[in-house]
């Protein structure tokens, strides 16, 4: 038994959801706004979703995709015309259906009757339909492709059960959508931006994932193909940390979307759709939180290193604070990653050592706590948030020198990133199990497991139509999922599981998010 | 009469309002999205909102303010609790109502009866209500104050009539909202917005702004004090580029936001509101849009140099495209204004003029054209946008060596900066005329004074309600509007020429957008 008194108050392995909520709360990262399903983002998850954002896009920017910006509202229109689409998201969206609001009479205000739109709009869910609409109007010629587009942006979804970052009914996101001359090209552009996924999650937010396509049961509606990210949370379950569709010519057809061909001929684009979201950061909080709260892997952290002065309200602070603005120039002057190091420091009032908890609770990678005793033997006290605690349960303050703290800090920062990213790869692997081989050695492995069962990848022959409904059918049964057949799987020597044919490829199962 | 051919089919001075949309589609910025008042922002013209996003959000963050995000949805109630302010924004917002479509059974979809919302929901033309909710629950104690934040988002303000960038029914904006212990913080605070305002508009757009207090009639919904900046398009209108506006204890009292002072009573905080919006882009052109095009200052252009080799489809393309790669690079090592250059070497298939004329007509600040003789010299051919014609009617094309174009362009981007500025001043400056000094002079003055005759700063005897009404009728009638009281106006020394009382200060009259 640990000896250590963690700053939260639910441990993961006690309730791994209620876990889950406390971190949010206890990090300061976001909260419910009242308004149903929607929360609100507070500074320090809004600041790591704008480090997400920019680290992203610099990668879109150098895969030459453009950014632009499309219209929140969708005619009604958009959604009946591409069936199958509609099929997928009709069900449950935001629909505007009067521009004005007029008194009632008793004090409140109501949708004015006068102001009824002819026809409804429709929060967008995703824009592949108002974007099909744009790149009608854009590609003419083969010269026009690529057409190589991203935005960034809200989306609604109205959610019943909500969980915040994993679903909520208004979220952030990013969704690329491209358009090409061919089947080739638009599959080369599929897999690159599963690919920039795949690093984006592993070299920024530390989350390592298996990239592999999903099973048809599982295709966005209107693909005809579609490809994920999937991470497994300390739970053991799988969270889809971002997908990239190929949609064939079904998008151009429905919303027009022609070319003259280098022969002179017209034709119809292969296009694309790719998209990751605030979502993200729920897995990061399932990855790299511990039973003290948040651990921001360093490139994703707003503040790398908090500089705390243990302040007396005595006139002698103002050395105190002078010895940690030149402690904090000289770290901002140093590079990690990359880039420069952020510093913070952090002169709100408040007892120390509260506010020591509070930055371990966000997560923040280095706190160092300075009081005059530092100060004058030349010295810092560090907190290195990977490694909050001493064998004897105590936390594990190090001493050093000022200038060693200095020059140490990109290189150890450096260090946090790959340790964080090992931890949890580390942890994945030891949970994907593989020599199930029948559905009732499945239902046997997630019966017998415990709580945090993990992942198992099984051999199948990919069934299709009503013989995969029967089997995602008995899965659900016992509520378990497809998540991809990995890339990188090995190949398939065995009978499937499910059907007992000669197996063509792995797959992952998986209870999920 | 010039000899120019202009690359725009519309001049400035022969229609000043069809020529801006002219620019807007020769751009390539925007264009209309079929979705009623929303438009779609392409890539260059997303581009340059990313520009000022960025310039201005380091301004943000330096400031201390932290980006959050809130909910796109407010409930109903929360517009009928703020009486004043249900009063400005009432009349025109989009409503949800419904949260399901279902098949009508004739092909189409309709809003699901079974799926209406109990309390209707209306897309946030503004956020102070739900972030006023925020700040109640997040401000208990003087130590929580101030409370700085600020957030990118899209907003919704039904519009009858739409012109793109100036006024369409969804746009992009941030809006800053803080909470302070008293009105003199709220009032600084109020002021440091304004001010960055003003270093942003000037600064990075390069476009002239008076800074100044709003009269009575032209305060936001709720608000005690709203200032702006003000700038003056090349007709003569004033463009309100941003706001300001200290809210008094007003939303506080509305969303209950109390703080313990430091005496241990409770108190209602004082809060602030500031937002610039997608609407500066429109000034943007409006300021410095010529008739061959749109010219971006350097600090705001995505691609402040586009390099366009002159290729002929042949094997010598190779050596050519070498030759401007390695002007790239040059290039793009050198730092202009603080950052390095952004260059754009442009290989896309298309006529060398014609692509020429796009990138005129977009604006970008140098345009660098390369044929194999230009190579053969160890030269480059090199077109400023501000200086685009010789006298003699003829694209001032400038002949540079290699080593040359690379050296100075650093200096020559920052002069062409400066200089978009000065000339938007001077101009500014010429347009503002004084010394009017009854209501039929200025009548007077906008009968006689030809399609722009710019602005007139008036002295007044800032007379309110009523009487105000009745000023602010009358200047209908003439269709002109009161801008700000100029912070730097000389003292008052005269007359009101409304109330023929002694005047208290002087305040700008203008026609607007």
């Amino acid at each position: 038994m640990s000896n250590i008194r963690h700053a939260l108050n639910v441990k993961r392995e006690d309730d791994f959801a209620q876990w889950y909520q406390e971190v949010i709360s206890a990090a300061d990262m976001a909260e419910e706004s009242g308004v149903r399903g929607c929360m609100v983002i507070k500074p320090w998850g809004y600041g790591i979703w704008e480090r997400i954002q920019r680290l992203m896009d610099d990668r879109i920017k150098a895969a030459g995709v453009q950014n632009c910006y499309f219209p929140l509202f969708i005619p009604l229109a958009n959604f009946t015309r591409e069936a199958e689409h509609v099929e997928g998201f009709a069900k449950e969206m935001a629909v505007v259906t009067h521009h004005r609001l007029i008194a009632d009479g008793k004090g409140g205000l109501v949708p004015d009757p006068a102001a009824k739109l002819e026809e409804p709009l429709v929060v967008r869910p995703t824009s592949e339909t108002i974007i099909g609409d744009a790149m009608a109007r854009w590609v003419q010629s083969w010269r026009d492709l690529p057409l190589l587009t991203n935005q960034w942006a809200n989306v609604v979804r109205w959610e019943m059960r909500t969980r915040m970052f994993l679903r909520t009914s208004e979220f952030l996101w990013q969704e690329g959508h491209t358009a090409h001359e061919n089947r080739e090209d638009a599959l080369v552009e599929t897999k690159r931006a599963l690919e920039m996924y795949r690093a984006c999650l592993e070299d920024d937010l530390a989350i390592p994932v298996i990239a592999g396509e999903k099973p048809e049961n599982e295709r966005f509606p209107g693909a005809v193909e579609t490809w994920s990210v999937e991470a497994m949370m300390q739970d053991g379950k799988a969270l889809q940390a971002g997908t990239s569709h190929y949609l064939g010519t079904n998008f151009a057809h429905a919303a027009g979307i022609q070319f003259q061909d280098r022969e002179g001929g017209q034709q119809y684009c292969h296009t694309t759709s790719w998209g990751t979201s605030t979502r993200m950061i729920g897995g990061l909080i399932m990855t790299h939180g511990d039973d003290d709260g948040l651990r921001v892997p360093p490139r994703l952290a707003p503040q790398q290193v908090v500089i705390l002065p243990m302040l007396r309200d005595k006139p002698e602070d103002a050395a105190l604070i002078e010895y940690c603005e030149k402690l904090r120039k000289g770290l901002a002057s140093q590079v990690a990653l990359g880039e420069k190091i952020r510093v913070l420091l952090d002169k709100k009032p408040g007892k120390a050592a509260a506010k020591r908890w509070d930055w371990v609770r966000k997560g923040a990678p280095v706190i160092i706590e300075v009081g005059s005793r530092d100060m004058e033997a030349g010295n810092i006290t560090r907190i290195r948030r990977d490694r909050l605690w001493n064998e004897d349960g105590k936390p594990n303050f190090q001493n050093r020198g000022f200038d060693e703290c200095i020059d140490n800090m990109g290189a150890m920062l450096e260090e946090m990133q790959h340790k964080l990213f090992g931890e949890a790869l580390e942890r994945r692997n030891a949970n994907i199990h593989r020599g199930v081989s029948s559905v009732a050695e499945l239902a046997e492995f997630y019966a017998s497991n415990g709580k945090y069962p993990g992942w198992v990848e099984v051999q199948w022959s990919k069934p299709t139509g009503e013989a995969l409904d029967k089997v995602v059918e008995h899965l659900k049964e016992l509520k378990l999922t497809f998540r991809n057949v990995p890339i990188d799987a090995e190949p398939a020597d065995g009978s499937c599981i499910f059907t007992g044919q000669p197996a063509t490829e792995r797959i992952l199962v998986a209870r999920a998010y």
